[in-house]
Order: structure tokens, then sequence, then C-alpha cells
């Protein structure tokens, strides 16, 4: 009797040491493209464009596509993936393609598929197709531990999406753009490795977030280089990647961000000789300790051998209790023990908070807990709103202005509204 | 800097192949007892019970005792458990005590505490305790892929429980007994492993139940041993191991199962000489493919090398919407995947059906289906409770005879009830 459940072919890269680059070679592209034109069509939103886009790009790697159901359910219930050679890669979050009945009708036996943008456009072409169940309950339970309505990444990108997934090896017919005059900023893995390369890094630390940056996250950084130098790094590089993809309504857009961490190099606030600025393309879960395993593996994947995770990583409110959805410990300790991310360092995040005697933002000392201030999220729109300033110190001016000059304009697009 | 979350002290035996045993031996018992009434006391509800006993034995090896928020971590994200040596073990359910803020209070900052059965008898000791909060929402959903109220283990022993776990090392202060007539059949896992070897047993085939057995898991075991004597072993021994722990209320309870069980042997249905009956003693979590490995992991220990994995294996309906609450398949597959599990021969169960044309239990052929009857639990139960015989050859009588036994003195005392 043969063991259940072999997979039919497997999305792994064999070769598990090099990113795999799903990008159609210049010279094949009008071959394929005239290929995948008698293919039937699979329509992608913006965040599986998203996810197209990080996939062919080998953040992922060793995925080599959407999931087909061997990947998906490893990585649902082990939160890594099995390589050829029994050795385990981390892969945290389910990247899967959904399709509706119409859709899988229309696919019907078909091999391969033809991969559409949001705007029509052929995009890619998945081979090697499997079909099977999108069990959309059990992938959230799984994924973000609550199944409360209300959940950013599953009201946007699951709960409209169909009841199936197609899974399937992907080729992506050219490099994925945006035309948002930010793709400079969208290095690739390969690209990225090549960049630490030419500035001779011997270490690269790097730092995801999805806000903008203040003075406490400066600190923070140049404090871990301070740290890598004492280690005995010579050039360690700062990998200030900010996510591009998906985010929720109120967090503050990609364009703001970009222009404002501008601000913080042009400031001085970090150096820009020593940090290499980029997006990474994903689109974000909010799924706390599931989802920063995927923000450690793709950073690993583009050369970094640092990552510097914070309190409550990926986390937000629960969406219908007054709490945290996640214990704020959580997220570093998982990603301590995540199967295959054994050889990530990882460089927990001390507190910084507003220091009201020193009047700058230093590392919280509990031994004086009462003069410091944490300016969370909110209390920082409500000063941009209000076109108030914050603290002094709390973040260099250029940057601050940059949200004032958001929020204001958000609040005379409200106005305009009513 | 240090990796984050480091425990502070691990639950895994270094020496990973040999079984934990948590029994105090007998010369040593007075001493603990005495050091234990000096030790703040946490009460064990009957399913706290069924683990301690479970871990005492081994089966959970290389456990040693309830977790502490390392090992739960690591069960609930991935599964498993890593070892000194970097191994992985599979550990799919957390094995966890939960205590309320009155107990947690009493605790206080002792590092040892005494925990005592449902009757108030001392029954062990957890040293080096470790207390941390209970998220219980988060729990269900990453164990169980829902959060539907009414699932059985949630509604008796998570819903109720307390708001924190305290995990530490334990010593069970001897060896846990119910007292109900059926102690002989609860073998440990050390126990079966020596008459396996008093068996000369060259092969080992697990067979998980919580249900009477009928020809059609007869056909199937006794094809599984026919097929292991094909394939070169000389004497494969088959490990009928009925669940004796917690299950749900409309299950047949144990002591029916047990007198079942006997009748089936007993009228050679199946050969005792090549079968060993014995009760294995975990709770029940209805938990899908995630409780199959924990199922499957739990016999590995106990000296089994083939494990017979079914349709939909520790599934059930779902609690609310009127579907199975797991794909079918994705229990056999999860469980060849899963990390730790490597080595278990997985023996895909091969469905079973009445064939109304030769009148008894034979696999399914799907090219003349109509010929198949499916009888379910339920349809099993209704022709019981109306005293209905099944079609010829669906159960041997002096079995099903124990089933009517058993529905007509619920039906009598339903009646009295009234």
């Amino acid at each position: 009797m043969a063991a259940a459940g072999a997979a039919k072919s497997s999305l792994i890269d064999p070769d598990g040491g090099a990113l795999v680059d799903l990008v159609v070679p210049a010279g094949e592209r009008a071959a394929r493209r005239e290929e995948a034109a008698a293919m039937p069509r699979v329509a992608l939103g913006r965040v599986e464009l998203e996810w197209a886009h990080v996939v062919a790009e080998g953040w992922a790697s060793p995925l080599r596509g959407f999931m087909r159901e061997h990947e998906y359910l490893q990585s649902l219930h082990f939160n890594s993936l099995r390589c050829a050679d029994g050795s385990l890669v981390n892969m945290s979050v389910p990247i899967v393609l959904a399709i509706g009945d119409a859709e899988k009708e229309a696919v019907g036996a078909s091999p391969n598929v033809a991969l559409a943008g949001p705007d029509g456009d052929l995009v890619a072409i998945l081979r090697g197709v499997e079909i099977y169940k999108h069990h959309k309950e059990e992938r959230i339970a799984r994924t973000w531990g609550t199944t409360a309505p209300g959940l950013p990444y599953v009201e946007a990108a699951i709960a409209p999406a169909g009841d199936w997934i197609i899974g399937g090896d992907l080729e992506v017919l050219e490099p994925i753009k945006y035309n948002d005059g930010l793709d400079h900023y969208r290095l690739s893995p390969r690209e990225l490795r090549k960049e630490f390369d030419r500035r001779e890094a011997d270490a690269v630390f790097a730092f995801q977030l999805r806000n903008p940056v203040h003075n406490g996250h400066a600190l923070l950084m140049n404090d871990t280089r301070r740290r890598l130098l004492e280690m005995g790094y010579k050039n360690p590089i700062l990998l200030l990647h900010p996510l591009g993809g998906f985010t929720k309504e109120d967090d503050v857009p990609l364009d703001v961000r970009m222009e404002q961490h501008s601000k913080v190099l042009e400031e001085g606030v970090l150096d820009p000789e020593t940090t290499i600025v980029a997006i990474f393309p994903s689109p974000m879960h909010y799924a706390g300790p599931t989802e920063v395993q995927w923000h450690a593996k793709a950073r690993v994947n583009a050369g970094a051998n640092f990552y510097i995770v914070g309190r409550d990583p990926a986390g937000m409110g629960h969406p219908t209790e007054k709490r945290d959805l996640y214990d704020p410990d959580h997220g570093k300790k998982v990603l301590s023990m995540a199967p295959g991310l054994e050889k990530l360092n990882i460089l927990p995040f001390r507190v910084a908070a507003y220091d009201t005697v020193e009047k700058k933002m230093a590392f919280f000392d509990p031994s004086r807990a009462k003069d410091f201030l944490f300016i969370s999220g909110t209390m920082m729109r409500t000063y941009a709103r209000n076109g108030e300033s914050p603290p002094d110190g709390f973040m260099c001016p250029g940057g601050w202005q940059v949200l004032v000059n958001y929020y204001k304009s958000l609040q005379a697009e409200e106005t305009g509204q009513q």
C-alpha cells in the first residue's frame, strides 16, 4: 500500500538554494502570449496580482506558483513546506487563487489557464492546474486564530472570493508594474541581493513596517547598527522595507509613507549611506504571529540575515472585542520557534517611547515609567488631523509635514463629499 | 543580542528515543506525598485527569508534563515540537491545564503545585510551573479550524475552563486507575510494546476507533493483515485500540463498546491470536486533520509502525451547518505530510459498504455503486433503537445484541424519566 496523499506534482523547487524566477525571458514572451490566447482565462483581483508579483520574484521561493492543495494544507497546518530533500521551508500564509463556480466550469479539464490582471490584460500563465475546495471558515480560523467579522484581508480578499482554489505553476509574462511612480522602489529579492553585494554589506538587517517612521523606530534601527558593529560586522546595511501591497483603509497609503520615509533619510535621521529603502510588494494579512513568519522569510529570501521584530508584529485590535487580537509577545516567540527559520537572527525590538524629561524618543526605562509617553498611531493621526504638533523630537519636521498634508487632504476630501 | 523567546526550560526529553515515564517509583511515593501536602493545590477535572494519565505513561513522549507556553505555541502553530537536537516530534493538540484567577492567586510564586483528582485525592505534582494566558478563542480556532458553538470538547473542557494555563513537569504519584472494571484494558505504551515483543510481532498495525466494530471495519483489518503478509511480514499484529477518554454524549459509551469488541473476537470476526484489544486513554477532540496526527503519534509511541486511516478521521458534522466539519480527505493527506511522522507507514482506508447483492460488507465498487448500502452510525442507532436487525452480515450477532441491549436500556431510562 502506498502512502496516502502523495502530491501529483510539487511547487517546491528541487534546487532549494536558488531563488525561483518565474518571469518569462523577453525572447519567449511573444510565443507564450500566443499560447495563452487559446487558454481559458481567470481574472486576478488587485490582491491576487500582488501575490503573483510576490511569487514570480522569488519572495516565497521555493514556491513556484499559486498553491496546490498539497502546499495549501502544509501551510495551513504546519506553517511550512517540505522540500524534496526532506528539509522544511517556512511558509506561514496560504498563497492561493480563489475562483468561482463559473470560472471552474470555464477551466474545465484544461491543464493550463491564462491569468488576466484587474485591467483585463494578460499577466501570467498557470500550468498543471489543480482545483480544490476553498474551505473559507477553516482557512480563516487557522490563519488568524479567529473568525470574527471585520478582519481586513478577509473582507477584501476571502469573503467575496469564490468557493474553489486553483493552484499551479506560475509563469509571469513580464515583470509586474503598477505605474504609480513608485515602481523604482520595488526591487526584487535578486536586485536587493545585488545591491547588498554592491555595497559590500557583511550584515543586512531588515525592518518591516507599514507606518510612518518616527524617531523611536529610527533609534531602534540606529542602535541595531551600533550593536552589529560591536559584534564585529564592518558594514551592516539596513533594509528599510515598507509593505506595499494591500493594507487596511485607515493605514497611511503607500505613496505618503514613501514620501515620509524619503524625508527621514533626507533629514539625516537614518543614514542614506547605510540604508536601502525598497518596497515589499506583499499584501498585508494582519495575522500576527502567523504573518510575521512570512514577513521574515521573504526578507531572508532577499538576503537579510537579521530581522528586527517588535511588540505585536502584524497585529491589530480584535475586530469585535476591545483588546489586541494577539498576545503582543507571541509574534517574536513564534518567530523564534518557526520551522525553516532556524538560521535567521532575530533581533527583539526594545520598546521606545517619548521621554518627556529628555524630550526625545528613548528606550523605555521601567524604573521611571511615568516620564514616558507612548504615542500610538491613533494619537499620531489625531495630532496630524488637528494640525497640532507632536512633542518635540517625536519625528523629523519634514516627515511630520508629509503626514499633516496627507491628513489635511483627507479632511478636505471628506468635507468635499459632505 | 540573544534570540527572542528562548524557553525557560523545556518539557522535551533530551533523550528523544526513550519513552518518558512520569509515575513516581513506589519507594518514593510516601516522601512525595508529604512534600505535596505543603504545596498549593490545583483541581483536575475528568478530562485533565485523562491528560495527566496520557502524559505520565508516555503517549505524548517526549512531552514531560502539561505544556508551558513554549510548547503550547509550537503545538498550536506548527503541530510539532522541536527537540534539543533540532529534530521535530509531532504534537498536534495542546495538552494544557487551565486554571482560574483564584487558583492562579493561590499558586502565587510557588514553583510547584499539587494536582488533585476530581474526587479531591492527591494525584500528581507539577514542578517548575509557568502560568500564561489562556487565549481560548485563538486556541479553538487554530485547533478546530472553526469557532462555531457546539464543539463537544470545547463545551466540556475549554468554555468552562479558566483564563490561565499552568504548565510544568508532571510527576504522577501512582498509576492512574478508573476502577470501572476496564483498567486491565488500559495498557501503557510500555506494556503494549512488551506484549508485541512477547507475541514476536514483526509489524504492528493500529486501528483507532470510538464506535462499535462492524464487519466493514473487520474486513479492512483482516485485509490489511493479508497485505502485510504479502509484503513479507511473518507475524503482523493488530492493535484494536478504542479511545477511552472523553467522548461526546451520543457516542456509544466505552463499557458497551468494550463488550461489543469482545464479542467480535469471541465470534471469530477478528482473530484473537493476532489481535490485541486495549484502551487508548486519551480524551477525544473531534478535531479532524489536527487530531488524527495525535492519534497516530500516540500509537507510534506504543510501538505501532502501521496506522490505518479512513475517511474523515476524528471528524464530525459541523456544529451549526449541514455539512461535515472537515473535508473528508484532509485527514489522511495532512497525516501523510505531518512533521515528526515521516517514518510512520500510513495505510489508507478503503471504503467498505454493505453489498446488497453479495449480502456482506465489501470494499465499495464504484462500477456498481447502486448495489452498495452505506450504513451510517445514525442508521445503526435507528435499527438498534427500533429493535430492527441490520442487513445480514453487517455485524456479528453477539456484537449486535450488545448494542440492542444498550439502546433498549437507554430507552427504558428515557421512559422512566418521563
